[in-house]
């Protein structure tokens, strides 16, 4: 007898109506459930609470003369973790119960307080993909702003700043850990390797908005941000296993290297096929989304193998935006992808500032001293570990080498992943891990502020006024 | 001693890579989790299939003079759970081990058979959400193609036709079941009231793919359609209330009519107030996304309260996109919510279609027979009751009264909630509740189908031919 339940069929349609909770003829006692329009529900309200933060924060930033992008980050500490509490995440420690949104629907929503846990998991599961999809819309957009064949022309210098940038840091952090302040090797070796690390997101999105993306400086700080990422992933399987066995996983780090290459060649080889399918395939459509949907599944695929390949899912889609040449149809697509861009991206750096607990900032709780000290020789080893990669510099006119220094600055993503991976092997000390928190959370908030000084100096500005002429 | 573990501060950074999973130190053994690249892995794939499924079946549909939409829910059908299972849903009793992305993570992406279900089920909601806002984002690019001043216009016979196209379907329905089928009078109620239901979202997509969204006849459809809704949340209010104590909750039934015309009288008497708020908000924010954000977050407030009004989401979103006039800013807004409703919209009906189990279609299988037979008197009850309702407009000209009783319908979103409420209850038979699944499946696929045959007759390409002249 085939069965008919409620569920069985199109049980989507039913969700999407909260009927079916509030005039339900047999609530469920027993089991703990909550109902998909309750889920909706706290979906719709973060996101409310985010976009708020976001615009508040960007409008704010943008007639002090900041970058916006610094302004949804601390719009997003202002609702977070650290303040508001709008916008919690369970890996904060909460349940749930301190979260603003659900103390609301608690109060409004028909939401009982054992439902809380299991609705905030949810809740945060959703609104975490949301931001993940966020920061893959952005390098996609950013891939598609950029031009390969420029990225390509400037790959050299790029190679040398993204290794002078991993190998600088790396050593002076590792020396003066071990030898200011008497951190054993281990440890030492992992909080300079999570010095290496340059964040994509918060560059880019920098560049973009002062419309230096395309510019000299801007190619060569992403094509090195870009190889930085892989290079710190490399790294990271390196001290990883050596914190693991204390012997290098030779394999898997040959694997990693050459999946990477593959992955990257791969994709700049086989750009023009992609790109030519991809007009081939625009043209046949007659529907609306034909630019837009076949544009989202080959970055959506690309950002799958990316992850797949133990890479990350934002070296796809950056890859998959950067091989689109230059056509109507890619012109067209750009446009198509900005208001998209406008929806997603606010939700992945709103939510990084929320997620971001500052109150490991703060001197005068005693816990935090001890990491606070070492804290200032990391932030500078941080800083100027990086701007030295301008001077690395050959073979182009007059560059502002500074600016691609400071480009490089924000660590974000890989130097998390090796604090992680640190905190998880055991051999960081709460202070160590502490110092290497407040130096990416500096270099990040920090690295917008300096990169909006460096390309607004006089040489700058010069230079451009010669470009205008030229 | 503050706790500075990994996953305390900017836990979203490191699930973007990874790495944690891969190069981790310590894997949880002991306790079930997933690393959130899985979980991002999973969604991505499902988008894939998803974006594969639309685009397939709309330009298949498109090829043969068939509403594209159609093409999504056959799309939706073929990857979904009757045949495919590259997309399916816990609520079909699956616990993902048959779905094909999950046996695909498990071969290649290192996710274990352990893990599966917990992974399944954050895929499904993470899914499931992006659906209702898929169609949250239809109804609110529906409200902004929709003219406030028409659709007052033809308010009145909106009224009519929404009426009658619950009174005859419903009589009819529960008559003919107690009649010809013995169908005692509580489960007849039930199916009588699924059968007055009008799913908002196939028919005004259909018109908006049509060009006939702002014709008269589309006007009055819509219109139609949102009354409809409306009464068909009343009308559920009172068979609930009905088959549980077998008295009517006249309260509830009070505060539903109160709130709901409350909400959509408020939104539309408030709705100079908004617009000017929104126009000025708009011309003070000077970052990117300056009209979306406002736009959004204007739409899902609205969304959210009309779904914590009892009514739904969806309607909140169609006010939000009604209320603002034509400007310049919403014109613009218009161009701008394109390119994401051509990215959220398929998500909402190829899942709609994934979750449909067409196997109770299939008249072999004997447990069928007794519903199938039932399912033809519904089916002509459904169409017919709705049908008639175009000769109960009055005072227009030369109306396609044909296109107005077609367009009312497709069932979808109310009549399988009246099904689920019937079904909960215990009031209905396994025969009938297969019959009210057929009945809401058929005019779901018919409908589109037919709305294109009547709106392609003669008498409307004459009355087209004029509109042209005049």
């Amino acid at each position: 007898m085939a069965d008919f339940t409620l569920g069985k069929i199109f049980p989507l349609l039913m969700g999407q109506s909260n009927l079916w909770q509030s005039i339900a003829v047999e609530p469920a006692a027993d089991a703990i459930e909550v109902d998909d329009s309750l889920v909706l529900g706290s979906v719709l309200l973060s996101l409310v609470a985010i976009y708020f933060a976001a615009k508040l924060g960007s409008e704010i930033c943008a007639r002090i003369n900041l970058p916006p992008v610094l302004g949804e980050l601390v719009g997003g500490v202002l609702v977070g973790v650290s303040a508001l509490r709008l916008l919690v995440f369970p890996e904060s420690g909460s349940d749930g119960t301190d979260s603003l949104i659900m103390q609301f629907l608690e109060r409004t929503g028909g939401l009982s307080e054992a439902q809380v846990p299991l609705l905030f998991q949810t809740q945060s599961e959703v609104i975490a993909v949301l931001a993940e999809l966020g920061v893959i819309v952005l390098l996609f957009e950013i891939g598609l702003e950029s031009d390969l064949k420029q990225l390509m022309s400037v790959g050299t210098q790029a190679i040398v700043v993204a290794c002078v940038g991993v190998v600088v840091p790396f050593a002076a952090g590792t020396a003066g850990l071990m030898f200011f302040f008497g951190i054993p090797a281990v440890p030492a070796i992992f909080a300079g390797a999570a010095l290496t690390a340059t964040s994509i997101g918060i560059t880019s999105r920098v560049l973009s908005e002062m419309g230096r993306l395309t510019s000299k400086e801007g190619q060569i700080i992403l094509g090195a941000a870009v190889i930085d990422d892989v290079l710190g992933i490399i790294v990271l399987a390196v001290v990883a296993s050596l914190a693991k066995t204390g012997e290098v996983d030779v394999t898997n780090v040959i694997v990693l290297i050459v999946s990477a290459t593959a992955f990257l060649l791969g994709a700049i080889l086989l750009g023009r096929i992609f790109n030519e399918a991809f007009i081939t395939v625009v043209s046949w459509l007659k529907t609306r989304g034909g630019i837009i949907i076949p544009a989202f599944i080959f970055a959506f695929v690309m950002a799958y193998l990316g992850a797949a390949l133990h890479l990350e899912a934002i070296l796809g889609a950056f890859a998959a935006g950067l091989v689109l040449d230059e056509t109507d149809e890619r012109n067209e697509l750009q446009k198509l992808v900005i208001p998209i861009a406008d929806l997603f991206v606010p939700i992945f750096f709103v939510t990084v500032g929320a997620r971001t607990d500052v109150s490991v900032l703060n001197p005068f709780i005693p816990a935090n001293q001890e990491g606070l000290i070492m804290s200032i020789f990391l932030v500078a080893v941080a800083i100027l570990g990086k701007v030295v990669t301008g001077a690395s510099v050959f073979g182009q006119g007059s560059l502002n080498r500074l600016a691609i220094g400071v480009g490089m600055i924000p660590r974000g993503e890989v130097g998390l992943v090796f604090l992680g991976v640190g905190a998880a092997s055991g051999v960081l000390s709460a202070p160590l891990k502490a110092a290497i928190v407040v130096m990416v959370i500096l270099t990040t908030f920090l690295a917008p502020v300096l990169l909006r000084v460096v390309f607004q100096s006089p040489v700058e500005a010069q230079a451009e006024a010669q470009q205008v002429d030229s």
